[in-house]
């Protein structure tokens, strides 16, 4: 029944985000999430900021986050946008810089499609090489959006290729960096010397932050004011001073960033090995997870579950022999691995 | 200069919010945010909430706000959609329910036009009584969203009234009750009655949370569901861990906001009296703000200003010798009248 559903309402399908299951003590490998804690002084940030000023708006500008992020990345206050996560940037660039086609690959993050048809844009859907790279001649021109490292496969593209992209363009190319921070190269350098680059990044992975929902985009200042008009338009408030306090504390403290990606991206590189040498075809990752193959991917996903271990398998017809398994602890991979020989 | 942005972008005319100054000792009665704190529970729910499980994705669904908000309106969680402010509501609202004419008064909320030209709908602009009533008839038939109390003027809507509307309505119509618990009567009963009305509330003002972005639909079942429908075409999980503890103890400390909104609802009754008292024509508000009409209008404005007290006034021809005055505390209100006997 979808009485007085709108036409765009009753014609969207919805994008499907992985499971969040209220189960207890299960090892939750499934939206890769970080197996660490956020920076103490993010949340220490946090609690500060639960007190009596809650009554007050925040500052619609997130201007300390926005400083924050700018001193990150060597850029300025103008060309950082905030969002109530990165998936609200995604949404709001594909509003701001997409008229009519949009490409991007077949096999990547699956809201890409869903925001197409919400936003009423033509996909044009590249397929990727045998080998899961994407094909990079199939990108230049016109515009797109390109997750790098992809997902769920995790396999990155150069800087170079980014900017062959970026340069062949027509329009806007927007570079979701959701997993960078895991061994990619960042695009961030092409802000500087390109008008029509657009990096997406997020707090979720590598700040350990899924749970504060904060994404910010890295643009010339011209693409930054097109997606301020269509925030404007949407939601003058997206970030509250909570998400606004923990975000600028937890940009500022890089060490601590840096110390648990190259603790994920170690981890990641040793179980690859492992995983390999359990059977499986593991496609080289520069993310937090790890896409593996194997035959009897589906039975193996129900065996995990059965052991209280959570991975995730998606439907496309390409992808169902791969599971993609988040990269947790070393404890937490070492009771995967002990579980798949059970399973095995 | 516009390039590389989309026609939508390019289009657009953004809502303009109220100034948030970052000047400190200022009265701010300019953007009808609470002037007592929230509820001592919910910021000690936040300061709960701040641990190591921010590494973790909310809960997609909001469960315990919508229980919370159901438990408090007497309806079943699955008649409660989450937003991350009652404007993301609205913006979704307008998504999922309106696909051509949207009819609103000409002075109301001064973002449901904004929404209707970035979702490509057609607004039927039904213009106030010269008294700034709602002229209940021409809203007979159609899709609308009207705010009740109506903003900035203040003025309410009987259920009767209503109802009315909601029985005539060939789609849905949807009532903002940002403003509600200042003495206004909810739409919320109706709910039960009908399957085409959509009532939307906010934290902002009666709970005294403005900084924690929350906002919320009450509806039948189906509506939710199509709700549900955009937000998850859009961004699954909009509620952080932060937000949720925080709304979900707000909502159930009902003698708290009860207390507030009441004195708040006294000292605009008292203040409303000594305003006219000093040759305005207040309007009769049952919200936390007063609409006063003065011909000297801007100029007091600019004065109070100079004074460190900070009010609103609109650019619409026809409300441009008026100014809309935030309830404040007492002391807050008198500073006013000082500054205003001073001034006229």
């Amino acid at each position: 029944m979808k009485e007085f559903w709108s036409k765009k309402a009753a014609a969207i399908t919805p994008y499907v985000a992985g499971e969040q299951p209220k189960i207890k003590n299960i090892i939750k490998l499934n939206t890769n999430e970080n197996p660490y804690p956020p920076s103490p002084k993010a949340i220490e940030a946090i609690k500060e900021a639960a007190n009596d000023a809650l009554r007050l708006y925040p500052d619609p500008q997130s201007t300390i986050v926005r400083e924050a992020a700018a001193a990150l990345h060597g850029v300025d206050p103008e060309n950082i946008f905030c969002a109530n996560g990165s998936d609200e940037a995604l949404a709001i660039a594909f509003q701001a810089f997409f008229d009519d086609v949009v490409k991007f690959p077949d096999i990547t993050y699956s809201f890409y499609p869903v925001w197409a048809s919400l936003y009423g844009l033509v996909p044009e859907i590249i397929p990727l090489n045998d080998d899961f790279t994407i094909p990079v001649k199939s990108f230049l021109g016109g515009c797109c959006v390109i997750a790098n490292p992809n997902a769920p496969t995790g396999i990155p593209l150069s800087l170079d290729e980014i900017e062959a992209i970026v340069k062949a363009a027509d329009g806007v190319v927007v570079i979701d960096e959701a997993y960078c921070d895991f061994g990619g190269e960042s695009a961030v350098p092409l802000v500087k010397k390109y008008p029509n680059v657009v990096v997406i990044r997020t707090l979720s992975k590598s700040h350990g932050l899924a749970g504060l929902r904060f994404g910010y985009a890295i643009a010339d200042a011209n693409l930054i004011t097109a997606m301020d008009a269509i925030k404007d338009s949407f939601n003058s408030y997206p970030i509250d001073r909570l998400a606004q306090a923990g975000a600028a504390a937890a940009l500022a403290d890089k060490a601590y960033t840096d110390n648990i990606t190259n603790i994920i991206s170690e981890t990641r590189d040793k179980y690859s090995v492992i995983l390999t040498e359990l059977g499986f075809d593991v496609l080289p990752s520069k993310s937090n997870f790890l896409f593996c193959g194997h035959p009897d991917a589906e039975n193996i996903m129900a065996e995990l579950r059965k052991r209280g271990i959570i991975v995730r398998r998606f439907g496309s017809e390409r992808i169902q022999d791969r599971l993609r398994i988040t990269i947790g602890t070393p404890e937490q991979m070492d009771a995967l691995v002990n579980a798949l020989k059970e399973i095995i």
